[in-house]
């Protein structure tokens, strides 16, 4: 019997202490009202929330869980390493051993720099580009997000103008686009960002088109600035390197997170000899920077991802997801648009402009044990087995079914409405 | 005998990975060129370097180890929460006791939000006052950190003008100062911060004249804008509550970090319901905000704060270190001006205006065993003990014989002559 006491009692307490009860992305203000909020723990490819119920878990943290929950191996490194120091009055050897070990597989990478956030190493990439060349234009994919600091995040409340000025927008995966806003940033061109793959929110995913991978490489090449890759959310789960090898593109600098240390805090900016000089120029830190549990995690994690086959696992068990679902849609009557790396899934239902049907669904799905992400793109992890693959699978069978019985008196999420309203708004 | 073989080889191994070397505020750059660089590990009061040397540390971290180094009580709940899950899809219920907790210990507070860097707190300080007012000028005292992010970076490379639109700067302790520059703010006044006491690096610190402190309160009130302590430094050091009561005035938000999760990474903003509005509104997130483990820390440190008498202990072994000092300082023949509050001292010498008599006497302590700062504030923490004071006190009566031995002969610091040339340049 499902129970949701313990999550509602949180929420409420929650309002008192925290405006407006939650926020950030793992909020469940845009989720289906079943959704918990509150956690108990992790293990394995397994969370359970604060009412005790288990799920398999899509969303991997939003993708910091890369080896599974509780990874033994790293973890045991980490209380290791806790014992004998954290954040001390300077950096560990551990420091030099991780930087180490991400330019040995990062092909593009001479130079490691750590720091906490996504948003930490996104924002350090601008600067160091900006103290590299000189210039200041910033060009970002329309609708990629590359985090929450005033100069790029999505919802901009609190946020003035100036703070994003030099930061112009074009068409991720259109040449014509990026050549044309190249052209209007004339000389004064710092960098280009690009996602690994477009995996926008609320929309289909879309992989890179080599052919405007390397006409961002050429264009920087051209005029001095920097190409970087914001492989944060994405980075060591298509390759073990950077995601753009994929395409053949080398960028100057690609941004770091989340996963590369299984969970434990640590982000970072890697970059190559061109913008060397901007990156010991500019001036970042923060309390924890420098904290060595992350570092010496980190390590271990690296080691994993070089002699196992995580990523083998990730796509073989993602291809059976994703055919699995596309069938038992079928068998219901449903049409999904399954996009992304199959191990980076984004799952959206055809003609659900307002998303209903994939709410009921997340919500018949979390009912049976399975937390999926309604507009997101979710995660696989290194542990997850076929076994928990065939049990989402008949999970979705039911889910299906149950959302098949219902269609038609199927309400859209208010919150969902106001926001789609809300961005409409914005284009 | 004193080696430093190890330091040096993980220098050169960072040379080659890391621009510059190392960056941010434990790069030993502008410190003197003895100062280890990388250390093995902490424990209580004490710090041990790569190559074996142990120091009692007045750093603490610059600020995180508060109660010691390796606290066992933060550590047993820190590990076992590990076991059971950090970073999850969604926050545990250690982020409502967390927030609680806080709003229970700090007079001025409503509400808590989470984040991870000093400068995260100070940014959504920011960015919420503006969103909260719909006006745009932030006040800051010339010379105070809040931070590295582009509107705050004490050194701008990469940064353009566009990103401090609307900052501007007054003169700490100064009413005129205060006065005139909220005039210039006209109807468009968001904020004013400031630090609990004025601990600029290089400089002597000074206490809030409370003629200031309640004349920024009645400013905020009478415009509508909102007065912000930055407490990430000195949180919980002078008081158990924000700084600002010790001087009767309750800022609107106060930006805390650092030592509340005793090294944990965690930091957070608080307010009150003045302004709870416009934080429920900023889009603010970071992969690693939610994890449970420093919530669970913060919980346990802070319990140890309210029970404890780490307060009382630190002012009364940073008096004993004051006084001791001063009178050995005498007794050959230097002035020292000691400032700031004792349990954060700042001790700079007389007439040393580029620091080299700083400097030196720095690497005698350092060399018999005790970790001093030339130029920014110190930190106790709650396990020293008497005789550690006395151990830093002989050590201290030598270090004073060994420079008075070689004044006269004494070199200046190139690089901290480039500093302070390029620092006099900017004003």
């Amino acid at each position: 019997m499902t129970t949701n006491a313990a999550d509602q009692a949180l929420r409420e307490r929650a309002m008192k202490v925290v405006p407006g009860g939650m926020y950030g992305h793992e909020a469940t203000t845009l989720l289906p009202a079943s959704y918990p909020q509150f956690f108990e723990r992790g293990e394995g490819a397994y969370i359970w929330d604060v009412d005790g119920n288990r799920y398999l878990d899509f969303m991997c943290a939003y993708g910091p869980n890369l080896l599974g929950y509780n990874n033994g191996q790293v973890n045991d490194v980490a209380v290791a390493q806790l014992a004998k120091g954290d954040t001390l009055t300077g950096p560990s050897a551990h420091f030099v051993d991780l930087a180490e070990a991400l330019v040995g597989m990062v092909s593009h990478a001479d130079w490691a720099m750590f720091c906490k956030n996504g948003t930490d190493a996104t924002t350090m990439a601008m600067t160091t580009a900006r103290a590299q060349t000189g210039k200041r234009r910033i060009l970002v994919a329309e609708g990629a997000y590359h985090g929450a600091a005033p100069w790029c995040t999505p919802m901009p409340a609190g946020i003035v103008p100036e703070e994003r000025a030099f930061i112009s927008k074009y068409q991720y995966n259109d040449v014509a686009s990026l050549e044309a806003t190249v052209a209007e940033a004339g000389d004064d061109l710092a960098a280009i960002f690009a996602s690994p793959f477009k995996h926008d929110a609320f929309i289909d995913q879309a992989l890179p088109d080599p052919a405007y991978a390397k006409r961002a490489r050429e264009l920087c090449d051209e005029t001095g600035a920097m190409l970087i890759v914001d492989d944060v959310r994405a980075g060591f789960r298509l390759i073990r390197d950077c995601s753009w090898e994929l395409v053949g593109v080398r960028p100057d600098m690609s941004c770091w997170g989340k996963s590369f240390a299984n969970g434990h805090p640590i982000s970072a900016l890697l970059g190559n000899d061109r913008c060397r000089e901007g990156a010991s120029h500019i001036y970042v830190t923060g309390s924890f920077w420098f904290a060595a549990v992350p570092m010496a995690a980190g390590v271990e994690t690296l080691r994993i991802l070089r002699e196992s086959d995580y990523l083998e696992n990730s796509v073989r068990l993602g291809t059976m997801w994703r055919e699995g679902l596309d069938a038992l849609a079928a068998k219901h009557g449903f049409a999904l648009r399954q996009t992304g790396p199959v191990q980076m899934p984004q799952i959206l239902f055809d003609n659900d402009p307002d998303y209903r049907t994939g709410f009921a669904w997340g919500e018949a799905m979390l009912k049976r044990g399975v937390y999926v992400h309604p507009w997101h793109n979710m995660f696989f992890c290194a542990v997850m087995t076929e076994a928990d693959i065939q049990f989402a699978l008949a999970a979705a069978d039911d889910a299906f079914a149950s959302v098949r019985a219902q269609i038609g008196s199927i309400e859209p999420h208010p919150v969902v409405l106001m926001f789609l309203t809300a961005m409409a708004g914005t284009h």
